[in-house]
Protein backbone atom coordinates (compact mmCIF):
# COMPACT_ATOMS: atom_id res chain seq x y z
CA UNK A 1 0.00 0.00 0.00
CA UNK A 2 1.45 3.07 -0.83
CA UNK A 3 2.20 5.94 1.21
CA UNK A 4 -0.44 8.27 -0.28
CA UNK A 5 -3.25 6.09 0.09
CA UNK A 6 -2.53 5.62 3.43
CA UNK A 7 -2.27 9.18 4.34
CA UNK A 8 -5.59 9.75 2.64
CA UNK A 9 -7.47 6.86 3.94
CA UNK A 10 -6.59 8.41 7.36
CA UNK A 11 -7.85 12.02 6.60
CA UNK A 12 -10.70 10.46 5.04
CA UNK A 13 -11.45 8.51 8.59
CA UNK A 14 -10.88 10.65 10.88
CA UNK A 15 -13.20 13.54 8.98
CA UNK A 16 -16.18 11.18 8.61
CA UNK A 17 -14.93 10.13 12.46
CA UNK A 18 -15.40 13.69 13.81
CA UNK A 19 -19.02 14.17 11.52
CA UNK A 20 -20.29 11.05 12.29
CA UNK A 21 -20.90 10.18 8.64
CA UNK A 22 -20.33 6.54 7.23
CA UNK A 23 -19.18 4.83 3.82
CA UNK A 24 -19.97 2.45 1.52
CA UNK A 25 -18.17 1.25 -1.80
CA UNK A 26 -19.69 -0.55 -5.05
CA UNK A 27 -16.80 -1.49 -6.75
CA UNK A 28 -16.46 -3.23 -10.36
CA UNK A 29 -13.28 -3.04 -11.93
CA UNK A 30 -11.18 -2.66 -8.79
CA UNK A 31 -13.14 -6.15 -7.30
CA UNK A 32 -12.66 -5.08 -3.95
CA UNK A 33 -9.14 -3.03 -3.50
CA UNK A 34 -11.07 0.48 -2.37
CA UNK A 35 -12.38 -1.33 0.30
CA UNK A 36 -9.48 -3.00 1.16
CA UNK A 37 -7.45 0.54 1.37
CA UNK A 38 -10.66 1.86 3.49
CA UNK A 39 -10.23 -0.70 5.63
CA UNK A 40 -5.83 -0.92 5.89
CA UNK A 41 -6.84 2.13 8.70
CA UNK A 42 -7.25 0.48 12.13
CA UNK A 43 -10.76 1.77 14.18
CA UNK A 44 -12.38 1.68 10.00
CA UNK A 45 -15.39 -0.49 11.16
CA UNK A 46 -16.22 3.29 13.41
CA UNK A 47 -17.21 4.96 9.75
CA UNK A 48 -16.41 1.87 7.09
CA UNK A 49 -20.01 0.04 6.35
CA UNK A 50 -19.05 -2.01 3.80
CA UNK A 51 -20.10 -2.48 0.25
CA UNK A 52 -20.43 -4.63 -2.82
CA UNK A 53 -18.32 -6.21 -5.40
CA UNK A 54 -20.15 -5.56 -8.62
CA UNK A 55 -18.20 -7.39 -10.88
CA UNK A 56 -20.66 -8.77 -12.96
CA UNK A 57 -23.70 -6.52 -14.69
CA UNK A 58 -26.52 -9.09 -12.85
CA UNK A 59 -24.85 -7.91 -9.62
CA UNK A 60 -25.06 -4.08 -10.37
CA UNK A 61 -29.09 -4.44 -11.79
CA UNK A 62 -30.18 -7.36 -9.41
CA UNK A 63 -28.08 -6.13 -5.84
CA UNK A 64 -27.51 -2.52 -6.70
CA UNK A 65 -30.32 -1.68 -8.74
CA UNK A 66 -29.01 -0.12 -11.76
CA UNK A 67 -31.42 -0.03 -14.85
CA UNK A 68 -30.11 -2.84 -16.96
CA UNK A 69 -31.43 -0.91 -19.98
CA UNK A 70 -28.43 1.82 -18.78
CA UNK A 71 -26.17 -0.33 -18.81
CA UNK A 72 -27.35 -1.23 -22.30
CA UNK A 73 -27.55 2.58 -23.59
CA UNK A 74 -24.38 3.96 -21.55
CA UNK A 75 -22.06 0.81 -21.39
CA UNK A 76 -21.42 -0.45 -17.43
CA UNK A 77 -18.33 1.63 -17.74
CA UNK A 78 -19.89 5.18 -17.66
CA UNK A 79 -20.76 7.86 -15.73
CA UNK A 80 -24.37 7.23 -15.63
CA UNK A 81 -24.12 3.70 -14.82
CA UNK A 82 -21.10 4.86 -11.79
CA UNK A 83 -23.60 7.51 -10.92
CA UNK A 84 -26.16 4.93 -10.09
CA UNK A 85 -24.15 2.22 -8.03
CA UNK A 86 -23.40 5.12 -6.05
CA UNK A 87 -26.48 5.44 -5.32
CA UNK A 88 -27.66 2.10 -5.25
CA UNK A 89 -25.27 0.99 -2.71
CA UNK A 90 -25.76 4.21 -0.20
CA UNK A 91 -29.20 2.97 -0.34
CA UNK A 92 -28.68 -0.55 0.36
CA UNK A 93 -26.55 0.15 3.15
CA UNK A 94 -28.08 3.40 4.45
CA UNK A 95 -24.57 5.22 4.35
CA UNK A 96 -23.84 9.33 4.31
CA UNK A 97 -21.45 8.60 1.53
CA UNK A 98 -20.58 5.97 -1.07
CA UNK A 99 -17.98 5.61 -3.75
CA UNK A 100 -18.08 3.29 -7.14
CA UNK A 101 -15.87 2.20 -9.67
CA UNK A 102 -16.43 0.58 -12.93
CA UNK A 103 -13.75 0.33 -15.72
CA UNK A 104 -11.49 -1.61 -18.82
CA UNK A 105 -8.67 -2.63 -16.31
CA UNK A 106 -7.43 -4.79 -19.42
CA UNK A 107 -5.46 -6.35 -20.94
CA UNK A 108 -8.69 -7.02 -23.41
CA UNK A 109 -12.22 -5.30 -23.49
CA UNK A 110 -11.20 -1.84 -24.57
CA UNK A 111 -12.68 -0.41 -27.87
CA UNK A 112 -11.48 2.62 -29.84
CA UNK A 113 -14.07 5.05 -27.80
CA UNK A 114 -12.88 3.51 -24.22
CA UNK A 115 -9.88 1.82 -24.23
CA UNK A 116 -8.08 0.06 -21.56
CA UNK A 117 -7.47 2.24 -18.67
CA UNK A 118 -10.66 3.64 -19.00
CA UNK A 119 -12.54 4.44 -15.57
CA UNK A 120 -15.37 5.92 -14.22
CA UNK A 121 -15.55 7.08 -10.54
CA UNK A 122 -17.83 8.57 -8.72
CA UNK A 123 -18.80 9.69 -4.87
CA UNK A 124 -22.66 9.90 -3.86
CA UNK A 125 -23.68 11.81 -0.65
CA UNK A 126 -27.40 12.17 -0.34
CA UNK A 127 -28.93 11.38 -3.43
CA UNK A 128 -26.40 14.68 -5.18
CA UNK A 129 -23.36 12.45 -7.03
CA UNK A 130 -20.01 13.66 -8.74
CA UNK A 131 -19.10 11.01 -11.54
CA UNK A 132 -15.98 11.06 -13.58
CA UNK A 133 -14.50 9.38 -16.72
CA UNK A 134 -10.42 8.95 -16.53
CA UNK A 135 -8.19 6.84 -19.21
CA UNK A 136 -5.59 5.62 -16.98
CA UNK A 137 -3.42 4.57 -20.15
CA UNK A 138 -1.78 7.19 -22.46
CA UNK A 139 1.21 5.98 -21.95
CA UNK A 140 0.34 2.57 -23.39
CA UNK A 141 2.65 0.96 -20.48
CA UNK A 142 0.12 0.49 -17.75
CA UNK A 143 -0.70 -2.76 -16.61
CA UNK A 144 -4.26 -3.99 -15.45
CA UNK A 145 -2.72 -3.64 -11.70
CA UNK A 146 -0.63 -0.25 -12.33
CA UNK A 147 -5.32 0.77 -14.13
CA UNK A 148 -6.88 -0.97 -11.04
CA UNK A 149 -4.38 0.50 -8.21
CA UNK A 150 -4.19 4.00 -9.80
CA UNK A 151 -8.07 4.27 -10.12
CA UNK A 152 -8.37 3.40 -6.63
CA UNK A 153 -5.93 5.85 -5.19
CA UNK A 154 -7.65 8.76 -7.54
CA UNK A 155 -11.41 7.72 -6.25
CA UNK A 156 -9.56 8.42 -2.73
CA UNK A 157 -8.96 11.96 -3.47
CA UNK A 158 -11.95 12.70 -5.03
CA UNK A 159 -13.56 11.29 -1.73
CA UNK A 160 -11.65 13.57 -0.16
CA UNK A 161 -11.92 16.50 -1.99
CA UNK A 162 -15.81 16.09 -1.45
CA UNK A 163 -15.79 15.35 2.19
CA UNK A 164 -13.73 18.67 2.51
CA UNK A 165 -15.59 20.80 -0.20
CA UNK A 166 -18.99 19.76 2.24
CA UNK A 167 -17.26 20.90 5.54
CA UNK A 168 -16.68 24.46 4.49
CA UNK B 1 0.42 -9.10 -4.63
CA UNK B 2 2.61 -12.38 -3.29
CA UNK B 3 3.87 -14.64 -6.49
CA UNK B 4 2.27 -17.65 -4.31
CA UNK B 5 -1.33 -15.64 -4.15
CA UNK B 6 -0.86 -15.43 -7.71
CA UNK B 7 -0.29 -18.89 -8.85
CA UNK B 8 -3.32 -20.16 -6.65
CA UNK B 9 -6.00 -17.40 -8.32
CA UNK B 10 -4.34 -18.45 -11.43
CA UNK B 11 -5.09 -22.15 -10.50
CA UNK B 12 -8.22 -21.37 -9.17
CA UNK B 13 -9.81 -19.73 -12.21
CA UNK B 14 -8.88 -22.26 -14.08
CA UNK B 15 -10.37 -24.92 -12.83
CA UNK B 16 -14.07 -22.65 -12.92
CA UNK B 17 -13.68 -21.55 -16.14
CA UNK B 18 -13.10 -25.12 -17.06
CA UNK B 19 -16.14 -26.47 -15.22
CA UNK B 20 -18.46 -23.32 -16.04
CA UNK B 21 -18.91 -22.25 -12.51
CA UNK B 22 -18.76 -19.14 -10.85
CA UNK B 23 -17.69 -17.74 -7.39
CA UNK B 24 -18.89 -15.21 -4.90
CA UNK B 25 -17.21 -13.65 -1.76
CA UNK B 26 -18.23 -12.13 1.49
CA UNK B 27 -15.85 -9.96 3.26
CA UNK B 28 -15.33 -8.80 6.61
CA UNK B 29 -12.05 -7.98 8.05
CA UNK B 30 -10.09 -8.03 4.60
CA UNK B 31 -12.77 -5.68 3.56
CA UNK B 32 -12.51 -6.70 -0.45
CA UNK B 33 -8.52 -7.88 -0.15
CA UNK B 34 -9.74 -11.38 -1.18
CA UNK B 35 -11.84 -10.25 -4.17
CA UNK B 36 -9.30 -7.60 -5.25
CA UNK B 37 -6.79 -10.50 -5.33
CA UNK B 38 -9.24 -12.74 -7.14
CA UNK B 39 -9.75 -10.14 -10.22
CA UNK B 40 -6.18 -9.65 -10.46
CA UNK B 41 -6.32 -12.19 -12.90
CA UNK B 42 -7.38 -10.90 -16.56
CA UNK B 43 -10.39 -12.54 -17.69
CA UNK B 44 -11.32 -13.34 -13.90
CA UNK B 45 -15.42 -11.67 -14.90
CA UNK B 46 -15.91 -15.46 -16.84
CA UNK B 47 -16.00 -16.99 -13.30
CA UNK B 48 -15.87 -14.07 -10.75
CA UNK B 49 -18.87 -12.85 -10.24
CA UNK B 50 -18.51 -10.36 -7.14
CA UNK B 51 -20.08 -10.29 -3.76
CA UNK B 52 -20.32 -8.16 -0.15
CA UNK B 53 -17.82 -6.16 1.45
CA UNK B 54 -20.02 -6.99 5.09
CA UNK B 55 -17.58 -4.97 7.75
CA UNK B 56 -20.22 -4.55 9.96
CA UNK B 57 -23.11 -6.60 11.93
CA UNK B 58 -25.50 -5.15 10.29
CA UNK B 59 -24.39 -5.69 6.57
CA UNK B 60 -23.84 -9.31 7.60
CA UNK B 61 -27.97 -9.77 8.72
CA UNK B 62 -29.49 -7.11 6.12
CA UNK B 63 -27.70 -8.00 3.11
CA UNK B 64 -26.01 -11.49 4.04
CA UNK B 65 -29.20 -12.43 5.89
CA UNK B 66 -27.38 -13.96 9.30
CA UNK B 67 -29.26 -14.02 11.60
CA UNK B 68 -28.55 -11.76 14.53
CA UNK B 69 -28.70 -14.22 17.17
CA UNK B 70 -26.26 -16.45 15.67
CA UNK B 71 -24.01 -13.11 15.86
CA UNK B 72 -24.46 -12.39 19.46
CA UNK B 73 -24.72 -16.50 20.40
CA UNK B 74 -21.02 -17.09 18.82
CA UNK B 75 -20.02 -14.08 17.88
CA UNK B 76 -19.23 -12.59 14.31
CA UNK B 77 -15.86 -14.32 14.22
CA UNK B 78 -17.20 -17.50 14.70
CA UNK B 79 -17.31 -20.62 12.14
CA UNK B 80 -20.95 -20.66 12.64
CA UNK B 81 -21.28 -16.76 11.24
CA UNK B 82 -18.94 -17.11 8.51
CA UNK B 83 -20.60 -20.43 7.36
CA UNK B 84 -23.82 -18.76 7.03
CA UNK B 85 -22.09 -15.21 5.59
CA UNK B 86 -21.14 -17.73 2.66
CA UNK B 87 -24.11 -19.27 2.45
CA UNK B 88 -25.57 -15.65 2.18
CA UNK B 89 -23.53 -14.71 -0.73
CA UNK B 90 -23.70 -17.34 -2.55
CA UNK B 91 -27.88 -17.30 -2.47
CA UNK B 92 -27.64 -13.83 -2.93
CA UNK B 93 -25.12 -13.96 -6.16
CA UNK B 94 -26.41 -16.89 -7.64
CA UNK B 95 -22.56 -18.72 -8.05
CA UNK B 96 -21.51 -22.09 -7.37
CA UNK B 97 -18.94 -21.39 -5.39
CA UNK B 98 -18.85 -18.82 -2.56
CA UNK B 99 -15.66 -18.23 0.28
CA UNK B 100 -16.44 -16.06 3.26
CA UNK B 101 -13.75 -14.18 6.19
CA UNK B 102 -14.33 -12.82 9.76
CA UNK B 103 -11.81 -12.03 12.15
CA UNK B 104 -10.38 -9.86 14.36
CA UNK B 105 -7.01 -7.93 12.53
CA UNK B 106 -6.64 -5.83 15.32
CA UNK B 107 -4.75 -3.96 17.02
CA UNK B 108 -7.49 -3.74 18.96
CA UNK B 109 -10.89 -5.85 19.32
CA UNK B 110 -9.34 -8.63 20.72
CA UNK B 111 -10.23 -11.63 24.00
CA UNK B 112 -8.95 -13.55 26.09
CA UNK B 113 -11.15 -16.26 23.62
CA UNK B 114 -10.06 -14.61 20.46
CA UNK B 115 -6.92 -12.89 20.23
CA UNK B 116 -5.81 -10.33 17.59
CA UNK B 117 -5.11 -12.56 14.87
CA UNK B 118 -8.30 -15.34 15.09
CA UNK B 119 -9.84 -15.35 11.66
CA UNK B 120 -12.69 -17.64 10.76
CA UNK B 121 -13.05 -18.81 6.98
CA UNK B 122 -15.93 -21.06 5.30
CA UNK B 123 -15.52 -22.35 1.40
CA UNK B 124 -19.50 -22.83 0.21
CA UNK B 125 -20.60 -25.31 -2.30
CA UNK B 126 -24.35 -26.28 -3.51
CA UNK B 127 -25.10 -25.22 0.72
CA UNK B 128 -22.21 -27.61 1.83
CA UNK B 129 -19.69 -25.23 3.97
CA UNK B 130 -16.40 -26.15 5.21
CA UNK B 131 -15.58 -23.26 8.05
CA UNK B 132 -12.51 -23.20 9.85
CA UNK B 133 -10.90 -20.74 12.84
CA UNK B 134 -7.30 -19.97 12.64
CA UNK B 135 -4.99 -18.10 14.84
CA UNK B 136 -2.49 -15.91 12.70
CA UNK B 137 -0.83 -14.01 15.52
CA UNK B 138 1.10 -16.58 17.58
CA UNK B 139 4.44 -14.35 17.02
CA UNK B 140 2.64 -11.20 18.92
CA UNK B 141 5.07 -9.68 15.64
CA UNK B 142 1.80 -9.67 13.38
CA UNK B 143 0.32 -6.22 12.29
CA UNK B 144 -3.10 -5.94 10.96
CA UNK B 145 -2.17 -5.67 7.50
CA UNK B 146 -0.12 -9.23 8.14
CA UNK B 147 -3.46 -10.57 9.63
CA UNK B 148 -5.23 -9.39 6.44
CA UNK B 149 -2.64 -11.22 3.66
CA UNK B 150 -2.18 -14.33 5.27
CA UNK B 151 -5.66 -14.69 6.34
CA UNK B 152 -6.88 -13.86 2.35
CA UNK B 153 -3.46 -15.92 1.19
CA UNK B 154 -5.26 -18.67 3.40
CA UNK B 155 -8.63 -18.92 2.24
CA UNK B 156 -6.86 -19.14 -1.60
CA UNK B 157 -5.52 -22.29 -0.68
CA UNK B 158 -8.84 -23.61 1.43
CA UNK B 159 -10.74 -23.03 -2.14
CA UNK B 160 -8.44 -24.28 -4.11
CA UNK B 161 -8.39 -27.67 -2.01
CA UNK B 162 -12.13 -27.82 -1.93
CA UNK B 163 -12.03 -27.12 -6.03
CA UNK B 164 -9.33 -30.18 -6.17
CA UNK B 165 -11.22 -32.55 -3.84
CA UNK B 166 -14.67 -31.65 -5.64
CA UNK B 167 -13.01 -31.88 -8.76
CA UNK B 168 -12.36 -35.74 -8.34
Amino acid sequence: MELSDRILVKEIGAILRQNGQTLSVAESCTGGLVGMLLTSEPGSSKWFAGGVIAYTDRIKTDLLGVPSEMIQEFGAVSNEVVAAMAGGVRNLTGTDYSVSISGIAGPTGGTHEKPVGTVCMAVDSDGFSTAVMKHFSHSHSYSREVVRQASASYLLGMLYSGLRKDGK
